[in-house]
Parts: structure tokens; C-alpha cells; sequence
């Protein structure tokens, strides 16, 4: 309802603003007994930080992640988990030329036309400086589902920046390359024409748009509630909260539109490869039907099918930029032209890569959690057994 | 949760099956005082029904609606709302060769892989059927749009059928156009185009995808709760929930991603135009601020900005063509051929129209009352204040 | 959020007025594979509905149940139950003289202070009437209790009316005898005393308060989710729901205020009847810890020990008699007299029961569901495997 | 649905552990333009603190709290506010006995059966010290409410300690006498022996319950939507959340078992004292309807009247008393005595008194801003204009 909060039964409540003190979410519902430690979760947020490469802001952000509660001895209790980033390196100050000037197609005049008023520094709350937080609840996510009996893989890339596209990878390519160059693309040569088109429009004090391709491999089928909580209205609720996302697509996407029903449909055959039913009981004659191509991304009548989910998020290019724009003070009632200065990305999908992926951690746990596939309460053992408390006199308990 | 509630404060909570007795829609959270009559909401579902046309399927559905509760007099009351549609020509007996057989493409295999069961009549509960609910729910929100003190409207038509494309349209285009021919395009010659290209492929028995392009003019600056309830992440969900939705984009949707920060960045004038302030007080000076181009869609971080809120969703081809095609018999272990013949939709888009409008106005709805735009208890007078209820002694109540 | 909706797993959405054309419940989150028929809901209908004995209103209402989706053949296949009790005897005009002159301690000014306008026969949706929905949505959570591996028995019965109070009765009273007389007390010769003071104060054109002990047995240790989702706060909140509940108590409930800590609190013992875990593995040396005694009402931290879940109810004296009483006409300005004739009940427990039964088998189910003992999706097999659907070839679905 | 969220449009999210690093709330939903400090906050959180008298639990715990966001030059902007409370005195070595031998009547045993592990230090998230919460957000709620156009007040007090009753009191009373002693009981006679009481049971090694009498004036009508979300539903909810409750009671209470309709019942008459109608417009001529007297609690149809709406809370003794007990250890499966030594309070309504006034204000506000009465977006000011951001240029931003 009030734009922080995200997810069902494992669910994130957010708060923070770029140049205030701190960045802090709660993650409530995560099962017990989940191995987690903050160094788990500070990986996460070491991938989305600024100033990681000559392509990322330059605010110098350690984003140093303190677990506040929810873990004892270093395994989750199910109780809901606290944690808080300090921020750093705020420097409000240097956003007093628009406190009443608002930045060409930034939030800032509409936060204030919601609200009356606004926290002005870097954008405050509209700062994608927010994402912080989703990709400490990510990691969260993340070692719940490592963790569990699903062997359930995320991976995204940056598939697109301008008019640079890479050719389709495979989802080996995305575990060994995604995250060997600064623009987190799979495919190697295409990275280096990214970041070559980047580096030369940040040289002209402008940005550029480009497009992120997620997969997720494992996804049991059977999840998701048609219709409003299908699987893919739930991603797209999830990924187009992204900051500067204008356009979600899954399967065949925008394309679905040129394509005949016979040409897209997948015939049904059976998964002769299948030696036992995984779902338990005897196993069937001849395996489980199963479609063939995967077209229609892993998802039919909203409910996952069991073929991977994928799919593409389209963020434009940064809004802040050094080249001169125009705006208007409603204060004193001047046309002024402004330069926004300072620490910019000069494009987004290469830091937006581990937050696409820590919202898919999220959804799709929630999903399993809703589905029955992991239990709400804890992770390991039966529904109603107690047992002796992880580690109860370990040292850092005396 | 369980995918048949959409909204926070207007509310809509579904349910039926394409085969089963009837469908059923509650609306909870509709203001007291909108007049509503069954007329109202028959006129939308008249838009959705079908058999009006060649291009539509001719099941012979009338889709009467009758109001059970939540209105008096032709007043809405504040109370829920309770709506049932009958299905009058349901047929589920020749569904019974799919019952383990699953058709391509369809939802039946994924049900049945979630429940253990399923309704396999028509599709069941995954059939487009269910969108009857939300085009009545959606005109109960359109009245109460359109009866506020708000001048908003919301327009849809077909912009894309296979690779027949349609030019940009206006506004007055919309509303002139769309809904004189089959297709729902607004733009005549393009309608011609498409019509005939559906014919082409409903000969073959095939089928062919599409797009819609929507339009919410007169929305008021400051709607929407940045993140995950932002304007674009709620209708991400709510559009991405329509059957056979594949791709929604708002603003330059999936081409921002080829635009420069500088190119697509809109800069702020004054809005001189305006003659006082609409909302109250006294005027400023030079007006408003306000973005020159609306590229971003009517939404700046979440927040909608004034300017028209428009975007589009990408339908695929409908799933169930008489062509041959394959599937498998679990039950049997058998490999068969099977033609989905019966009465089915050659292409989605054209009765999508009307529901893609339902679900804005709902979404729209929503944010007015979050937003504190439209009192969440009544649409005229003052809270707390008593009237006399509407018309008293009306013979109906006798 | 507006008042119909209860439960967050198993949920369901009311409507209706109680002079309106039909009530309608939807249930949203049944698992599928229950077993449930029109007659499993009637027969819980019957227990609640008007006219069953002298100290029930008189109002001709059959209270016929129809169920228009989500059951299959005698199965629940997972996807929303629409319900309608069409209203059959509404004589709305009766209650004209009340339109501006609201009841003493009624509704009528509270709903007209709220919406500005009200559906004013017998009290519009403000009558104890909406309570046939929940009766109906508490049969459906009923009937997937008891199918499932689960002994959960939840039993209710009138323990006071006035200063008549029945003694403390065993859970195999509340079998045997609850149902045996028109007062439902489960101690007959308590029935006895109450049904002749009730007979007293109808007479006398008056009525009486009273009250409700409920208990369930068998809820599994493990439930609920401390501090706003507990049990106590849960039940608290579904009871408080009750029309004309003034008082939610469990365990000591009031008294407890007048307890020391060392009275009330209860030893911890082994519980070594338990010849084996019924948790799985291998059994404990000495069977599991047990509370020596239920001074706790079977909740501790908010959270259920296992021990039986028992409280009690208040429900103040209806308010409609027609006894003489004063109001005053909101429109004309006069004050006058007042005489509530019509048919009403005397005293609200004896029908409150099956509500109240009702109330507790939705939150308890809702409970389970969220604590994983009973799938969300399903209730037999395992998730993600897929059966032939119920009876598909039964003569109902040629 | 987690248990650490209350709360619709309102809404305060919690996390930490009595033994563990931090306590905090997120509090969402805040309008903007309210003028909050921390001192606003500390003032509340001192009320509540351990410490503060011979009658309450030594932990020091200086419960100083940190507004990490939603904040800026001392008013709310409408984002998010996050608060941390450090736990300062944590000494969880102390329960080491108490790991797998669960404390008599505690939630040690509940929180390990549903969750297979717990925080053992101190009851972890069971303990009372989760409140330091609900007072952080019940502070924030109040300041909104008192700079808002209502004149809301909410007052508690002691009315009850084991068998010492204080006799009914007035409003004033409250205001004036409920804070002057350690009990916070709002007669001082009544007080004294209370305090002797307690001092008697503390001495002893036990402990005793009491009860809360809580009552908010100034409450507009017309608040509230029955059934589920009726004001009596949820501050049942709200109030039986509150640790060691086990009885919820308004207006009569229990007692209303025990009256009849007539007597119970309140005409009504006509508010001549009413000057002018408050709610605007012209005045009626006689004044507003108005129930004559307040045995309804304030609350009628689930709805407010508008008179005072007050109850009564029952709060069992604390459990934890040095007085012997026995119990049982899980792991080594011997019976074994218990004598929880340590800092614990004698009695808990004392502390309580905050508690209870901190979740009536956020109750209260939550209901005003879906009612319509409080802009949820901003406190001052109209929907969608916008002025110049709070002390954009004081010394703090520089």
C-alpha cells in the first residue's frame, strides 16, 4: 500500500533515502534454520555497490550491512530479520540548487507533488539508492532457496545497452560470465562494445538505456494463483518497481505479437529421460508430459510449467546527467538551466543485474512458500518438533 | 494471495469456471452514493461478450449481470457490492478427450500439476472467461471516475495485429474510432488491414497475437506509492494478469532502452496555460511546472505527473486453433494428434479492449482513494456528515 | 480492509444486506481434492438459520445454499467457491418508519454517519443476517479439517443467558448435548432455566445477553505468529466480529487479572502416555513436554501448546424489542416513540453457536494452512504431481 | 500474516529480540508535514522503559532511539520512518538453564515447537520487550493525530491489580492522576494499596495480574468497517496482541451477559448543546442525533458514534517468578526445578499503560486515514500541490 513492502509470506519492508542516515529492511517470514551469515548478504550488496568500476557512480558507499536480528548463531530463528546500511558518503548539500528546481524526468516534482514536500538529497527516498535494501533481502532469499531440497538457480545479464544487443547465451554462459566485466554481460565480446558505447557517451556527459535478460532454472512447476497472483503478474509487479524499468517481457515478450497460435504452441511429449518420478510414488510409465520448446517462458495459464522462466527488463538510461538541460524554480518563478553534477551512473542494467536477480530470489521464494514447497516455519525437520537451539553455548553466547 | 482479489481499497474478489455454473465478482470498497444501474455495468460486459462478430467465438453467452447487494435505489450503498454472470452455454462435455490430454500451450497441464485436479471444462478457472468479473467490477469503477470531481478517461484500442501495425493515434481518435469496427482499431484503414489478416488465419485455423495500446487521460499529479506500489509496478500486475499477456510497457517502453539519458529527458517549463490552480488556493505565478513531451508516460518515479498515462500490453495468438498438433495421454501413455476445434477466439486483442480498460480503471480507482483524491466511504458530502438514504420510499422498496 | 474479508490463506468475501436480494460468500484459498457437497453447507445453514424454535425469529428464511464454482463432482479443485443464499422473506418496507429515526443502539445511525446514505431494511448489512456467509465459508473449513490428517474438533454451546450460568461441562457434553435443546447449553437442566427466562423476557416484549464457551481440541502445537498474527490476536479479532460481542476471553480470560504468576503458571512434565512421536523419527525417551494443566486456554506466547484452545464469547441482548423506547426523526426534527416489532430473536447465543464454531474452524484452518500442516494447493498427494481429475466421466458432465 | 506487522494504511513493522543486538520499527504510511522530533518518541519510549521504579524489572535499559529515515528538518516527509532501539543490558548467558528446559507457562516451549529452534536469551521475540516498538510507532501516531484537525486524546490507567478494584473514574482523572504513581493507576487511594500489593506478591518471589481500562475521546463517528474490520474487531486484535492478554472487553464488556436489551439500549435524543454542525454546511436545527449515555462503549454496528470509546484489558500475572517450579529439560529427559532468577517485572499493567495507548493511537489513525478524515498523503495542505520542501537550507543540510 505504501510502496514498501514486497512479497506475500516472505516479504521485505523497506526504508531509507539516498543521502539519509541509513538504508534498513526487515525481512518477515523467513524460515528457521537457514545458515546465514553477513557475509552471505554483504556479497550481494558488494555486486550492486557504487564505485565498483570506471562505469558506476563514484560515491564512495562501503555499504556495510549490520544484521540487527533474526539470526542467533548464525542460522536464522524465524523471526523476523533486521538489518541496517549506514549511508556514507551523503552529501545533500549539493542538491540545494533544486530543491525547488526540479531535475529534468527525475521524482523530485512529483514526490513533492504527493506529498507537499520531499527529501530533496540525491533524490531521497526516489534514489534507486533504495535497491540496497532488496538486495539484502535477496541474499536472504537466495540462501533459503540454496539451502532447501530445490535446486533453484537465478542468473541475469545485461543483454542490451542502446543499440548494442548480445546473441543469446546459455545459462553456463551466465554462471562463468556475466560477472568477469564491468557491464555484467555473458558475452564477452558484446561486453566490450557496451562498454565502449558507454564510456563514450559518459564522456559526452549523457547516459544510455539498455535491457537486462533474467533466467531462473528449477523452478518447480505448479506454482502461482491465477490470476492477479500468477507468476508473471507477480514478477511483473516485482521487476517493474526496478527503478527506470519501462517495459517487462517474459517467453517471447513484445514478439508474441507477430506470432501465429500453431507456430507458438508447444506440443506435449513425455520426459522419457525421466528414470523415477522426483515427486515421489511409483514412477510413471512413460515420464511426465512436458512441452516441447519453452516459448512460452517457463509460465502457461500463470502457473510455472517446470522449463526455465525468463525474460527481459527494459531500464532507461540514467536520468541525472552533466549536459545542460532546462527547468523552472516554482519558488521564484525563473526559467534556469541546469547541469546535474556529481556521482551518476551512466547507465544502469550493470549494477541493476544483482537487483533483478535478488527480486526473482524473493518472488519465487514466496511462491514456493505459498506452494507448499518450503515450509513457512522452518526450513529443515518436521512441522512441530522442537529441538535444541542452534548452538546454544557457543562462545558468543556468554 | 490466492490470485482472485486485485486491489487495495477497491477491491475486486472473483470467481467461476468457463464451464461451471456462473461467474461471480464482489466489489469491496466502492464508494456510497455512485449511481450504478444494471445498465451500466451490462454495457461493458455487451463490449467483452461473445459471438459479436465474425472474429470472436460463438459461444452463445448473454452475460446478464445481476446485482445481488451493495445497491439501493440506483445508489451504491458502500457496502459490497455482489455481481453474478450465469453461463448459459456451457459444453464441458466436449472438453472430456483433453482430461489427461493436455492441449498445447494451455493452461490445463499446469492446473492439474498445482492441484492435483483440476475443472477441465473450456479451460476451467484458467479460461479468459474469468475476465467477465473484472469488465463488471471495472465499470462499477468507471462510474465512480466518471461521477467524482475528476475529469478522467480512460481509452484502449488494437495497435497491432501479427505485422500489421497501426500509426500513433489521438486521444479523439480513440474515442471515435475504436469502437467502430470488429477489430477495435482506431485507426480505419489499419482495422481494414488487421480483419483481414485474422480472416486469413481463422481460414487456416490458426490463430494470430496482438498488442493494445492504452490511454488514462486527466489522472491527477502525486498518485502512487514508490516502490512496489508505484503506478507502473501496479499496473505492471494488473495487466500483466490479462490472459495471454506477455510484454506491458508504459512511456517508450521496451525502446528506452536505445534512447540517450539526454534524448529521452524531458525539460520542465511553466504551464502557462493554466489560468488559476486546480487545486485551490491561490494561483502562482507562471503555473505549473511541467515536463515538455510526455516520453515518460506519465509517470516520474512511480508518480504519476498529470500528462496521460499510457502504454501497451502484447497478447499471444490464442492457444486453441483447429490445426493438428501433438500431445500425450498421461493416463494412457499414448502419443496423439489432436485438432481443438469448438468455438474459439481467432485473436485476443479486440474483446481484450475493453477488459485492459476495466483493469486501468480499477488500478486508477485504487490510487484515488489511497491517494485521498475520492473519500474511500462516500463520493459526496462531507465524512461523518448523515443524509436522508436515497429515495426512501421508492416503489421498489415497498 | 473493508470489512467482508476474513482470513489471509483461507479467506472469505461476504456481502449482502440482510432485506437485499441474496447473501454471497466466495471462498478463496480451499485446497483442491476436499470432498464437499451442498449438503455439508446446508446442514451447518440450518443450525443458524431464523426460525427453528420459539426463541428464534420468526422469519421465514430456507437459507438455500448454491455453490456456483470450485467444486467438481463432488471435489474442490483449488479455485475459489462462490456461494449464494438467495433471501426469500425480505419484507424491507416494514422498516420505513426507521429511515431518519434510527433504533436504539442499532446500527442505523452508525452506517448513515459512515456512507451518508444506508440500506435501511432490518439494518441493511448491518444485520447479524451476514452471518449465514460465514456459516456457509466455516462449513467448506470444516470439511477440509476433518478430511485432513488432522483430529481437529472444535465444539461451542451457550454457557449463560442473563445470571443463568451453566456449570463447567466435559468436551463429550458438548457432543452429546449441545445440540439436544433450543438454548444449545450443553448442560440440559442449565437449558432448562435459560429457555424459561428467555421465554420470560419475551414475553415482556424485552430480550437478554449472554454467552458463548468455545473450545477446539486437537489443534497442533506450532500455530500462530506472534505478536499481531498470534492466535489470541487472530481469534480476538474473527470473534470481536461477532454482532453484539462485547468480550473475547481464553483461558482465565477476565479473571486471570486476579491470579498470582505462581497459581497460574503450570509445571512442565514429560508427557509419557505418548507410546510414539507423533511427529515422525524416533520417538522421545520420555514423550514429549506437556503443561500440567490449561489455565493457558492452549496458547503460550501466542503460539498453541497442544492443549485444547477453549474461551468464551459475550454477546450483549439484541437490541431489537418491542418494548417501548425513544428516538428521534433526523429529518422532520421530532422525537418520538419507538416499538421495534417485527420477528427478532430474544437472545443471540443460541444462534451465535454455529457462528462462533464457524469463526474458529476458518482461523484455525487459515493457521494450518500458514504453518504448512495442511498444502495450500492441495490436500492429498504431493505437490507438483498430477492426477486425472475427479470423476471425469460422471453423467453430471455429459 | 508474519506477526510483526499491524496496521492497514498506518502500518508499523517490527524486528528484534529481547537478548539480541537491536529492537526497530518501520513505521509506513506516515502523512507527510507532521513535525516529529525525537524527543516526540523518547518522551513515550520513557513511559515504557525498565527501571523507572521499585516495581519494575532493574534491567537498565536507557531505550534511546535512533530515526534512522522519513524525517527531515523535523517533520515527516510521508516515506518511511525508521527507528532502532539498542538493547544495551542484554545478558542472555544467564537462560543458558533455560534452553531445552522450557520456563512454566512462558513461550519457550511454543516458539521451539513451531519453529524447531528459538532466541532462548531472555524469550527471545516472546519477550515483552518487543513493545518498545509498538510505542516508537503509537509516539509517531500520536503526534499526527494531535496536529491534525481532530481533537483525539487517548488515556489508560490501572484499574485493577489481584483483587484491589479502583472505582470508576473521570477523563480528567486520567489526564491528571494515572502518571503521578508506579502503578499508574488515576486514583491515588486505590493506587497505594495497589503498589502495597504488588510489593507483597514481589517479596513473596511472585507475581500477580491486573487489568488496563483504556478510553479515547474525541473519536468521529463514523468510523470503522464491519464485520472483520469494525473498530471493536481490530482493537481486539490490536489489544489481544499485547503480551500476557487474555480478555478483550468494550463498553459493558462481559457484563453485558447479564443485561437486558432494555436496559442496555439507548434512545436517542437530539444534541440541542451543538452550535453549529461540525461537519460543515448548515447547521441542522435540532443538532445531531446522539445516544443517551455510553453502556455501547462508543461503538455501535462495529462503527463510532462518536462518543468516548473505552474498554478493559486483562493482562495474567508475569510468568517469570522466583518463586520454585518445576519442570522438564528435552534434551536430557530429567524433571528438573526452576527458579527464574533475575530482573522481572511483579506486575505488568503498569509498564503496560503505554502499550495500551500507543496501540489505540495507531488503531485510531489507521481508521481515520481509510475513513477519509486525515489525507494519508499529507497532514496540511491540498492533494497534489506542492510547496517548498521543509527548511530546505537549515544548518543540518549543509
Amino acid at each position: 500500500m505504501n510502496g514498501n513492502e514486497f512479497g506475500r509470506l516472505f516479504r521485505m519492508t523497506t526504508y531509507g533515502e539516498s543521502h539519509g542516515d541509513a538504508m534498513g529492511v526487515t525481512v518477515s517470514g523467513c524460515p528457521a534454520g537457514v545458515e546465514l551469515s553477513v557475509e552471505d548478504v554483504q556479497a550481494e550488496l558488494d555486486r550492486r555497490k557504487p564505485g565498483q568500476s570506471m562505469i558506476t557512480t563514484s560515491r564512495g558507499e562501503p555499504d556495510a550491512v549490520v544484521v540487527n536480528s533474526g539470526v542467533q548463531d548464525g542460522y536464522t530463528t524465524g523471526t523476523p530479520i533486521g538489518m541496517v546500511v549506514q549511508n556514507k558518503d551523503a552529501r545533500s548539500g549539493k542538491y540545494e540548487p533544486y530543491v525547488t528546481a526540479p531535475r529534468p524526468s527525475h521524482g523530485d516534482f512529483t514526490y513533492s507533488a504527493k506529498f507537499g514536500t520531499r527529501n530533496w538529497g540525491g533524490g531521497g527516498r526516489s534514489s534507486a539508492r533504495e535497491t540496497v535494501n532488496w538486495v539484502a533481502a535477496g541474499a536472504v532469499a537466495k540462501q533459503v532457496i540454496e539451502q532447501s531440497d530445490y535446486d533453484i538457480e537465478v542468473k541475469a545479464h545485461v543483454n542490451q545497452i542502446g543499440d548494442v544487443k548480445a546473441p543469446e547465451v546459455t545459462f553456463d554462459d551466465l554462471r562463468e560470465h556475466a560477472e568477469e566485466n564491468d557491464v555484467r554481460c555473458a558475452h564477452p565480446e558484446t561486453a566490450a562494445e557496451m562498454q565502449e558505447l558507454i564510456e563514450e557517451y559518459q564522456t559526452e556527459g549523457d547516459s544510455i538505456g539498455g535491457s537486462i535478460y533474467f533466467e531462473a532454472q528449477g523452478v518447480p512447476r505448479g506454482l502461482g494463483a491465477p490470476r492477479f497472483d500468477s507468476v508473471s503478474a507477480r514478477l511483473g509487479q516485482a521487476l517493474m518497481s526496478v527503478p527506470a524499468a519501462t517495459a517487462f517481457e517474459f517467453g517471447l515478450g513484445r514478439e508474441a505479437r507477430e506470432w501465429t497460435g500453431h507456430d507458438r504452441n508447444e506440443n506435449w511429449e513425455f520426459d522419457e529421460s525421466e528414470s523415477e518420478d522426483p515427486s515421489g510414488d511409483e514412477p510413471r510409465a512413460r515420464g511426465d508430459p512436458r512441452p516441447v520448446g519453452n516459448k512460452h517462458g517457463g509460465i502457461q495459464g500463470g502457473i510455472t510449467t517446470g522449463e526455465p522462466v525468463y525474460g527481459e527488463l527494459t531500464l532507461h538510461a540514467p536520468t541525472s546527467i552533466p549536459k545542460k538541460q532546462r527547468t523552472v524554480d516554482w519558488e521564484t518563478g525563473e526559467e534556469k538551466e541546469i547541469q546535474v553534477v556529481g556521482r551518476h551512473d551512466p547507465v544502469l542494467p550493470p549494477r541493476g543485474v544483482p537487483v533483478v536477480e535478488a527480486m526473482l530470489y524473493v518472488t519465487i521464494l514466496d511462491f514456493m512458500l505459498l506452494g507448499g514447497r518450503i515450509n513457512p516455519d522452518r526450513l529443515d525437520g518436521q512441522a512441530g518438533e522442537y529441538d535444541t537451539p542452534y548452538h546454544p553455548s557457543s562462545p558468543d553466547n556468554e
